[in-house]
């Protein structure tokens, strides 16, 4: 006989159980060994001076790169994350050793998570003909492009434009900030970078912008160009069309130019540097154009690199009052480095900024004056020079 | 007339200015403009979860040594002295000028002290004679003897040896901790060494033990030797004599060692990295052997480092058990690393032992295991190896 308090009893428990299951996801390729940090699986607690965004520092890395690893994460909880505790969140196509977790797990202020990269999410997708993809490898090996013939380049490339925010991890947050190793951020952050993305309703952030190898896209455009005429829908009217391709020549009389104007200046933002929003990268717009530019198999026929996959992407589809760089953070990826152009600024910050390169023999100068540089065009024709901002932030700096 | 609540004002007024006279302590020449941190001459407010010894950071630099200065203070700030807010106080011969007080005071998390060696406590004193101290310089010179002819080299190490712990800013602490432009400390410090060397009564402590360059002392021994005959009420009974006179040769059979066996051995603490008792420098016995030494001239007639004269001055005059080997702390002074043993201690310490000299191209090697290292012998005949005790104080790490 059932009494009325087991029914009572058997309805709670199927309420309850209901009420903990997780809400209905786009359910992504799950990693199936991915695993915690293992001394404890609770994030870190918050600060209370510190509040945390709903945000994640990701970094994709092998084993054999652990000092970079350390290097990078020395500098970056350092100078920001110490404050803050913001989630490491680790990716790999191989599982990570027990040395690299042991030492990245030390290294970190906040929570530690170590997944593997399903492989069908690393390697090339099905409809990739290998015999095609090979001699494409062996051609670019012969024209010397750089990592041109080494198909885990490719791979990486590929995963970075149009994987990494499908990752089950990350599913949870509405930001990250993408890490490389060896790199080094050379001053104290005088505020939250994420909170600032969140208050200003910024979507994509940057610290360098450049030029890429032309040798490695040469199709890369035509094939935006394509995506954007049947896909207009999803490009934004107030998009960063004239910073990616104003050339050098027209930079006095760019008011003059044809609307013909379209050849791609070969300007990025340099991704191994990224402050930026996971829902833009999930939705609708970013993976028809993701998707468009996968099926024409650019990034394993040419040497398609995420930097330029990425800038297009979020200068086509995003208003270009929705990406922000920050001047103010300084910034080192070999070969080249950013320093804040203030020198009280650099003071406040306590800046170190890298004036050699590690050997030592070649005198660093500042992105911003390389005859290469893409940000005089950002500040011309994107989203322009916004140096004071950073004031307005620096009350929360010094603790 | 005066009343009786007028007398009572005056004496109350005599005894309030009398109970706010300072003490009286031995005047030391002062530095007439010596000038305090200029935003805010307040002390740091202590930190209740990193409570402060009565200890201060101290660094002898030049102006143009801004860039390097900036480097040992972020080092050690972003490792330690983040969580203490030691104060530094900077000392020069000439002064600090407005980039360099700028720069160093926003680096530092503590208040920063600014002060001018008094020229009576830079330059050779009164009784040393010019004309044989220039042969000297000279011939140094012709030798080879490394700074053997800049009179700066040798000021430095005559104010080093006999005169930091005499200048007024010091008066008021009981501990320092020296520092130099350009160091680096590869590890988090888990505990506060200053608390350490309080606790455990300790006078004198040091990183790296290595040999001096026996060109630069030809007649120190002697002198010490001297100085002890004539004076052994200073010399402790636990004294490190063997520490600083065991032979390489002697090394198998030091039992068997006669008695006269007192050769010094060149062995010395080596003095950039110090974390020492200023009341111990500031006493009787250190100032009767510096003042001995003093007066034989050899910080300029020979080049005297302070290094060797720190170390036989507290090898001689303190209890061994009274010098401690800090083996848990990371350090890098060119062209010397020292890098703790035990990787996990690394790990837990956040430690980024540099692996090759700045220009990358020689490997460093830990220096316990050099040919002409003094850390072997320190551990055999000196206090000890005591590497077990840290885990005593890293309850205090990770915040």
């Amino acid at each position: 006989m059932i009494t009325k308090l087991q029914v009572i009893a058997l309805l709670f428990a199927v309420f309850w159980a209901r009420r903990n299951r997780p809400a209905p996801t786009p359910q992504p390729k799950l990693a199936t060994n991915s695993y915690l940090h293992f001394p404890d699986p609770q994030p870190a607690p918050q600060n209370p001076a510190y509040p945390r965004e709903n945000a994640t520092i990701v970094m994709l890395a092998r084993n054999e790169e652990l000092r970079g690893v350390l290097e990078s994460m020395r500098s970056l909880e350092d100078r920001f994350n110490r404050k803050y505790h913001y989630p490491w969140i680790f990716y790999n196509d191989v599982p990570f050793d027990s040395d690299f977790i042991e030492a990245t797990s030390l290294m970190a202020s906040g929570h530690v998570f170590y997944e593997l990269v399903p492989a069908e999410d690393w390697n090339p997708p099905h409809f990739i003909d290998h015999r095609r993809m090979q001699d494409a490898l062996d051609e670019m090996g012969r024209k010397n492009i750089i990592y041109g013939n080494r198909l885990s380049y490719h791979n990486m490339c590929h995963y970075n434009s149009g994987f990494f925010y499908k990752q089950r991890r990350l599913l949870q947050y509405e930001w990250y900030m993408r890490v490389e190793p060896d790199v080094e951020y050379f001053c104290d952050f005088a505020y939250d970078p994420f909170r600032l993305m969140r208050e200003r309703n910024k979507k994509y952030a940057f610290v360098l912008a450049l030029n890429e190898y032309e040798l490695t896209i040469p199709t890369l455009w035509d094939t935006v160009a394509e995506f954007a005429r049947e896909n207009p829908q999803y490009i934004h009217p107030n998009n960063s069309i004239k910073f990616l391709t104003t050339n050098e020549t027209d930079l006095n009389h760019a008011h003059d130019l044809p609307a013909s104007h379209t050849d791609y200046n070969l300007c990025h933002f340099w991704s191994n540097f990224e402050i930026a929003s996971l829902d833009f990268f999930r939705g609708e717009a970013y993976n028809a154009y993701f998707d468009h530019l996968d099926r024409r198999g650019g990034f394993y026929y040419e040497r398609w690199g995420d930097a330029p996959v990425h800038s297009i992407g979020v200068g086509l589809l995003l208003d270009r009052d929705q990406i922000h760089h920050f001047d103010d953070i300084g910034y080192y990826h070999v070969p080249y480095a950013s320093c804040p152009g203030l020198a009280d600024l650099r003071n406040r910050r306590r800046c170190l900024c890298k004036e050699t390169d590690p050997d030592g023999t070649k005198k660093l100068e500042p992105m911003d004056v390389r005859v290469f540089s893409c940000l005089p065009r950002w500040w011309r024709y994107g989203g322009g020079k916004r140096f004071l901002e950073e004031t307005e932030f620096a009350h929360e700096f010094k603790g």
